[in-house]
């Protein structure tokens, strides 16, 4: 049994934001259509598609969902859209701020036709604010959030986060609001309005970072690059070793004691060192001595003898040596699939629910691949009303 | 009426990980208990800690919960978390890994004194795999992630992001589990285990970095900076101003040809700008000019100048102007208040329902501040009960 077993969710979304959102839902047991203009989602084309146009990206978060083809800009693809409408608990869309209600699709028209529908807007900026409205990307809300003045060197440009922190983080929040306004349903009986914007989701991710702001009045540096953020803890670094970097931190003395214990270099003994205080007040000094030991033996030599001590540590993994982790192979969150077109990649789900196991994801459909089975399962048409729509240009 | 009415949340979390997904489920008006040890949440008495050993970032994570002190070492302490189990909706914890399970208070255990109870686990690396059991910090995590290697200049060191985006990519997937769960006891009217690990939930973000290494054969450079993540877009980075950073990208040829326009700089002209594929070719030379521009100007002439030209752009803000920001005051996720204490700061909740709007939070309760009125009121204990409890050191 899947926790979302009957939940019908449509999905107008397109990049990663309410993709993800309706991916999770997936791997929850609904059932997601995922709706895409006629040149489909632009994540379909990027330079890493397939022979058939289908991205490694678009394939990762768009697996186990149906596929409408659908034109919004023709009255007769609204007029399909709407009857969906009426069929779904869950309708989720982030097109560009607006673009709904200028469809007449908006919130008001769709909890008219179905006051049971959940409609779940992703946006930039959300729906009120001077900003309402602006078009966002993941660059200009890292920009507009303070996640790049936090990232990077004390002395060098604030730095975007590598990984897309901000569309991921949206679309994480969106689904809990999804969830608990279907919760909230069994209560009431009426589907409701979720929205979530790009720029709240992130931020409380700097909690820690606007705190040290406000109790320092403004002292601390805005980024640290691997240091401690509030640079009272030390050593606290990432260090270069045989065969790429090393992250070590010493939270307390005895953490700082065992790893002297570990290195054995004579230096360590200088009074400067003996205390915390001492330590951030020399961190160069104390990083010197921590890397020249990081810097002759690998990765793995190191975290075998410090996890052995004790002390926290983690390698710095690459892309290539994430994907291959143990670890994330056995976790399964990025999964290795194969079937009878070859090998390929996707996301499960960082959710693991005792009574509701994932649903395994089938591979991502091509462009509109199931939109003669939707018309005629879901909205009971006839080939005949069907052909029309394609002759319309609506599918 | 809120989406939570009635729930009743038991959060016997510390850090980030768990408070927050609870602080998520209290705004959405779920009776929430915030259970501490007798030393208190480790992040009550960080550095930023005012006079009453209440820290900046914990009175963002903890305003509009209850707060009980109880030992679980203590049988009595643990016979307390038992019978507040059996009054519960929802437990979560982020203990270190296998903490409970020691105690006695696993999850076949609660589940046994109360079937209907959902019990929500937060770790760094689940229940199962070869690290699973091993303790995580927001930077190991980073490091094993693949977070740090993609930030940075391609020429320099692996950086951490500043934003804990581990923590709070956990606890947003977290809550995200629970509301799952409570729907499905809808319909089964039993609870389960949900678990996230903090790996797993930042590894969805990681989509486009893996997308682009497994395509390009490791070819792509696992950091780019500021640049494009591909290398496939010209200009896009952070440039620097009279004042400080303005990021700006040129996603088509149109917006590089109004970007020209606006700069009025002969420079452009060169042919080897003249598509895209060239100025990737030359992206160095493109960045200076485009730096030249910007060097001359503010962050708000270049925002209000770009705007109206039609290219993205933002400012990046630091973490100053992002909490005077008028956009951020007006949306409230970063919540300004004022009690009869003083001026105080707390974090609102990205999750904007129209049918469930934000219970307002009161400041966070001092360690124990609840203890006998949950007592008393939750578990129908009597005076000499109580005290029995204090005399034991159980609370």
């Amino acid at each position: 049994m899947s926790a979302l077993k009957g939940v019908k969710v449509v999905c107008v979304g397109q990049f990663y934001f309410a993709p993800y959102c309706s991916m999770l839902l997936a791997r929850l047991g609904a059932d997601v259509i995922k709706i895409e203009a006629p040149a489909g989602d632009p994540y379909r084309r990027l330079p890493t598609a397939d022979a058939e146009g289908t991205s490694v990206q678009f394939s990762m978060l768009n697996s186990g969902k149906r596929a409408l083809r659908l034109d919004l800009k023709n009255p007769a693809g609204r007029e399909v859209l709407r009857q969906l409408a009426q069929t779904a608990d869950v309708l989720i869309q982030n097109l560009a701020p607006g673009a709904m209600d200028r469809f007449g699709l908006g919130y008001e028209e769709l909890h008219e036709l179905n006051p049971r529908l959940i409609v779940a807007s992703g946006t930039g900026f959300g729906s009120f604010g001077p900003y309402a409205g602006e078009p966002a990307m993941d660059l200009t809300i890292q920009a507009r959030s303070a996640v790049m003045s936090t990232t990077g060197e004390t002395d060098g440009p604030p730095l975007r986060t590598g990984p897309s922190v901000v569309d991921f983080m949206g679309g994480t929040h969106l689904v809990a609001g999804v969830l608990a306004a279907l919760f909230q349903r069994e209560h009431t009986g009426r589907g409701q309005h979720v929205e979530v914007a790009l720029q709240d989701a992130i931020l409380p991710s700097l909690t820690s970072n606007i705190a040290g702001m406000i109790t320092s009045g403004g002292a601390m540096p805005e980024r640290t690059g691997n240091r401690h953020g509030g640079l009272a803890v030390v050593p606290y670094n990432a260090y270069r070793t045989i065969d790429g970097w090393a992250t070590i931190l010493c939270p307390t003395q005895a953490h700082w004691e065992r790893l002297t214990d570990v290195m054995q270099d004579p230096t360590t003994d200088d009074p400067r060192f003996a205390d915390m205080a001492g330590r951030c007040a020399h961190d160069g000094d104390v990083d010197s001595i921590v890397g020249r030991w990081t810097a002759t033996r690998t990765k793995d030599e190191i975290s075998a003898v410090l996890a052995k001590a004790n002390i926290p540590n983690a390698p710095v993994l690459t892309l290539g040596e994430l994907v291959d982790d143990p670890h994330v192979r056995e976790r399964g969150v990025l999964r290795h699939m194969s079937d009878d077109k070859g090998e390929w990649m996707t996301l499960g789900s960082p959710l693991f629910l005792s009574d509701s196991p994932l649903v395994e994801p089938s591979r991502a459909r091509l462009l509109g691949a199931d939109t003669r089975q939707i018309l005629h399962d879901d909205l009971g048409m006839s080939d005949d009303q069907i052909d029309e729509l394609y002759a319309a240009g609506a599918v």
